[in-house]
């Protein structure tokens, strides 16, 4: 009987471990070529969604990649996947990029960005926007033609309409939703009487939704980008991580590609995205191990919360978040488009 | 005869041996605390400052180190250590920084600083201030009461008159040596007819001045800051280096702190400061070899020039540059002030 069991277990055991392999291989093969993108992280659990809006959500990331792939599959660079991927994202009213950008205290929208081409380790970035209609266009602009790497306010906005960088008015950025966000969260801070003299002040509920891009080409050439509309209520001029090369985005060919989201202050003091990026190059590690070093240890142990996606030269990519859920999807060689939105 | 030879070449190796071991082991030997500064790299060759000019450095850069030794020695923080020490160059019209302030294309001042401490990895970060008199002051205030990391434009500056950092008419910043500059180097412009397509454009006569510094104190904490007037000429809002955590300055406790000085746009791209932080804690560099690999050799063969400073946790130091000279100093805890200002 003991015998019997044995052999049964043995046929069961190669379909199984083909299945186990299969799963946690399907992040981790080695691909041509792929593109990971980021819609932001946040507290977003099972429920506070409804499935017209998680619809929503998946038709937009959706979208977003099949225009990335699109252009990676045809043998298309991987700088231009993410400055279109992101165009997407920011055109949407539903990430906080671009025509969704959340609202600072005094009731204007200031948008940041910056992009990295990990062949040259060239870089654009930009803060402070308020009439940019895509500032991932701007920052790529700045990499390309600029001998500067980082522009901010009025003068980045001269510099875009110097370059036919589209320019709107700052009422293009106007969302019901983004403004209610800020009435709401003015409500709060006034009934707790928040001050800010602490970082774990920052409430834990703020639903981020920064937008990002990574990706792969068929050249072996990285990219990374971020785009943002800060956090709501910012004040004092406030940037965070999103413009920030090595925090909120970083490119190296020798490395990987990462672009972040997320509570902004703890990623620039923890250089999240060249923080992954080095630990690859000096200590050898996996992709994914990297990036579960410095979100699921690192970060959380500072107390930050967000999440990162990355991609490395072989394809591998990464997706790790410490907060209940992050917009995010992928697709590799295989044509497999993966949307997801909770933790699993 | 031979042996005779051989016999006093034998007697002579001892003590020729023992300066040869005090000389390289004179900036990396361990110490209980040290300091280290830098007022800029640039193209200072000999012979380009006059031995009066060489001693208004010299007295400035030994003015700065007593005020952070005394401050050591009396087991004071590195962080008090750090922004004592940029008071004291800030305020010098000797350098980009402060007082000394270079002008951008416009004719005024935008000034940059970052400070971070190496025990908590918290830090301050401020960009295009125009009326702040110690940027690095205002930073400091922003790291250890704010819930922000960075804070750029008139958004800053309302914090820094809620906080009450000293402001000042942007008049103070004005010399006439930093003007002459910007006078001359907009006709060198007009003469070349330079245009913003190209990096290395970049005018390698120019002559850099931001200040830093970073320190060890007697509790084993580190730290680093960074002040700076950014980039004569400058336009449409370009920020440098100076302001980003990871490039322009680092401090972590578990590796060393860094400031840095040079062309900005190439030390964001390289994340200079963190890279070498990076090195030690992930490759197990020493201090001098991570700093050796990632200004002469990195930065160099990106066409980047500057230096940086640099302390670790033993109280070793580096003070690699790429250029002809840079202003720098530093004391340990033997107590023997050293201010260099040439290549050796």
């Amino acid at each position: 009987m003991k015998n019997i069991l044995l052999r049964f277990l043995n046929i069961l055991t190669v379909p199984v471990l083909l299945i186990t392999l299969s799963c946690s291989t399907n992040q981790n093969k080695n691909s041509e070529f792929g593109l990971v993108i980021h819609g932001g992280a946040g507290n977003i659990i099972k429920g506070s969604l409804t499935p017209e809006q998680e619809k929503e959500y998946e038709t937009k990331l959706q979208e977003a990649l099949e225009t990335g792939y699109k252009i990676l599959i045809a043998g298309g660079s991987s700088i231009d996947a993410v400055e279109k991927v992101i165009n997407i994202l920011e055109d949407s009213p539903l990430f906080n990029a671009g025509k969704g950008a959340v609202f600072t205290a005094n009731g204007i929208n200031e948008l940041d960005a910056s992009i990295m081409d990990g062949r040259t380790l060239n870089a654009g970035a930009a803060a402070r926007l308020t009439h940019v209609k895509n500032p991932i266009s701007l920052v790529r602009k700045i990499m390309d033609i600029s001998e500067h790497v980082m522009l901010v306010g009025e003068g980045a906005e001269i510099f875009a309409e110097q370059n036919e960088i589209k320019l709107v008015d700052s009422s293009y950025f106007f969302t019901e939703k983004r403004w209610n966000d800020l009435q709401k969260i003015q409500i709060e801070k006034k009934a707790i009487n928040k001050d800010q003299a602490n970082f774990n002040s920052y409430n834990p509920d703020y639903k981020f939704g920064t937008v990002g891009c990574t990706a792969l080409d068929k050249n072996g050439n990285l990219a990374a980008g971020t785009s943002t509309g800060g956090m709501t209520n910012k004040k004092f001029g406030r940037v965070g991580d999103s413009p920030i090369i090595g925090a909120g985005t970083y490119a190296n060919n020798n490395s990987c590609a990462v672009s972040a989201t997320g509570h902004g202050e703890f990623f620039i003091r923890g250089t999240i995205a060249h923080d992954i990026s080095a630990l690859i190059e000096y200590k050898g590690m996996s992709l994914n191990d990297a990036a579960d070093e410095v979100i699921n240890k690192k970060l959380s142990s500072m107390g930050g919360t967000g999440g990162i996606i990355a991609i490395d030269k072989k394809g591998n990519i990464a997706m790790p978040f410490n907060t209940a859920g992050m917009f995010r999807a992928f697709v590799l060689d295989d044509g497999k488009f993966v949307v997801k939105i909770y933790k699993e």
